[in-house]
């Protein structure tokens, strides 16, 4: 069975074909900067990596070139749209009504556009994808893999906020939690490293989203992003935790509409709105050059992590595991090293050696005397997807 | 000196006779449900105690009835106003304005009125309090002990939030803290109750409103409620921490407008909002009875303050004590078990049989194996204001 993964972000394509159950990649890429003239498609096979700059306008290009190489005479891996048997969708917000991986009808579509209101930023993006890959996958199946739906774990008094009863029994507001797919990738990693029965991991996933889950035993029992992926810790250009009252502020003194605070917190906040810069990697390279204000956004964004891990201990009671991923996760020691310094209470010591390793192999970064396992997994999103899609359809 | 400390609430006033620096209290008392027919006033000396309903329209007529009691002809304590040398107002905020006590002027109001955007519940009932006590008492020195001074020491990385730079450059939106009074005062009393030099306490204030704060060597460096006394740890009507993300689906999807979400979130959310009562001892003894709402949100309360001990733990990198104080926080064992249980990772462990019995006085109710003292520590937040304004007039 060949399983297009298709991850659809507000300006990217993330694709990679799989044969199942192999798990074998076939072919993987990603089309960026969608709707600039100078978008980009990466594309990569067992023997041969193309990149390529063009205009792209839309989801549709995107995924239209990604085709067109697939079927490639010299790069393909496909003769024709037909062999991709299975297209598995990555959406960001199922809600309560999705707490498992589906098959995509018109229904399920509906849904997913109605759930947009959850995740603006996300969920139009991905029902995008679904559309396009309709038109150009015709005869696949097309599935719905849900970031939420591995916190459905999480019991109600972590869950429900402190508002009236009414908005969770009419209007379903809960924390539902995101980026599931890649805390139950990585957790379930670091419960066959640690060999153990019953585990108390923090797994921490510092990408462009950033986000923290405590999993007891296998189940995500809480979690940083909550209603929606905007809250917890700081993130590329949102601004995670703010108190409330600063909303009300802007708008009531500083003349802010209500709608452009919503845009101010979730593009032009969290590291961008503190340094200028929303990729990390220019964050680190400018702090060490002397930039006080990358330096403060790489303390505050450390000091935020450091205080879940602290809070997820205290509800796990006990700790065994904590988990980078992602992106910022596996690459950045300089955040790593900010967030495990002086948590030695917590059983927490790296060894700075090993933490400025450089690798894409999953790695366990502890001092031989710290009682905490500091690991280092890279996520595998795609994997994941293909796996679920496969598991569903092979029921 | 006698000081006549003042706590102007949105529909009481607390009051409190000093005699100092003997720090003697003279009388004592409160005027309750101001604006309601069955207003109350309970006025003690140390002969005797009156407990009297009234309709008390405004806080001009409360304070005037306090005036009358405390000259009155059999259970005065005074013969004049002018007997009165100081009054020690509490206001909530003090903005970047006050990091100190200060003697009240006409630019001081001016300011504390500004500040009332920050604390809409707050500063305009202190400011009421200090126009009435010029009034009833002109020949009084009027001085303001700021809530959020105390925090005026937590470091740059706890107190900005992940916002452009300009909110914290030109409108100074910042965690400021609050309770400072009364985290100050009961800190100071675990740090001489432990001893020695070095300590690391987080101070628990659960009242109607709540906040916990993290004291390293007797210094505030970090804190639940943040810009204006509303996030954080769930309080009596107000949610505490909520993904921001809910205020604009309210607004955007369920049609609220924004100050009705404010209202919502800060009169009718909390414990409230949860389960119908807004005082604890209510919702005890109906959880005690069986209602599933209030066994709930009792959980969740908990719940919420124990990941906090969690995170300042962290941030500490250790921790000596936890001190719970305030009307909740030293009347409820059932609180203090809930958060203190299932925390020996973190050292904690209590004593059920200690925490169970009821006093007024400060003590250790820690288990003899708890690496970390659990102290109550009735909070004097009166007292600590005559104490700052006698400092401040001494000088």
């Amino acid at each position: 069975m060949q399983i297009l993964v298709l991850n659809s972000g507000s300006s990217s394509i993330k694709f990679q074909l799989f044969k199942m159950p192999e798990a074998k990649v076939i072919c993987s890429g990603i089309v960026e900067r969608i709707g600039l003239d100078n978008a980009r498609i990466s594309y990569k096979t067992n023997k041969e990596k193309i990149e390529k700059i063009a205009p792209i306008q839309n989801h549709k290009e995107g995924l239209e070139l990604i085709a067109k190489y697939l079927m490639d005479s010299d790069l393909g891996v496909i003769q024709s749209a037909s062999e991709i048997h299975v297209a598995g969708h990555r959406v960001v917000h199922g809600g309560s009504t999705f707490a498992e991986t589906v098959e995509i009808t018109g229904e399920v579509k509906q849904k997913i556009e109605k759930l947009s209101a959850l995740a603006p930023l996300h969920n139009p993006a991905n029902l995008e994808g679904i559309l396009v890959a309709e038109e150009i996958f015709p005869t696949a199946k097309q599935v719905a893999v849900f970031d939420t739906a591995f916190h459905q774990t999480i019991p109600i008094e972590a869950y429900k906020y402190a508002i009236p009863n009414r908005f969770l029994d009419e209007n379903n507001i809960r924390l539902y939690g995101f980026h599931g797919t890649s805390h139950k990738y990585v957790s379930e990693k670091a419960i066959k490293y640690l060999g153990k029965d019953s585990t108390k991991i923090i797994t921490i996933h510092l990408g462009n989203g950033c986000s923290m889950t405590a999993v007891k035993d296998g189940q995500s029992i809480d979690h940083t992003l909550g209603f929606a992926p905007m809250n917890g810790l700081i993130m590329g250009t949102r601004s995670g935790d703010i108190d409330p009252a600063i909303i009300f502020y802007m708008v009531n003194s500083l003349g802010y509409s209500i709608n452009e605070v919503n845009t101010l917190l979730q593009k032009e906040s969290g590291m961008l709105g503190l340094t200028g810069y929303s990729d990390l990697r220019d964050i680190e390279s400018e702090a060490e050059k002397g930039d006080e204000n990358c330096r403060l956004a790489l303390k505050m964004n450390a000091y935020r992590i450091k205080k879940f891990v602290g809070a997820y201990a205290a509800i796990l009671n006990g700790l065994d595991a904590i988990v980078f991923t992602a992106g910022i996760g596996e690459n950045s020691d300089t955040i790593r090293s900010l967030v495990c310094k002086d948590l030695d209470f917590l059983g927490i010591d790296i060894d700075q050696e090993k933490n400025e390793i450089r690798s894409k192999e999953e790695r366990d970064i502890s001092s031989p005397s710290s009682k905490v396992k500091v690991l280092v997994i890279p996520t595998n999103e795609e994997l994941e997807i293909a796996t679920q899609s496969f598991k569903l359809l092979s029921k």
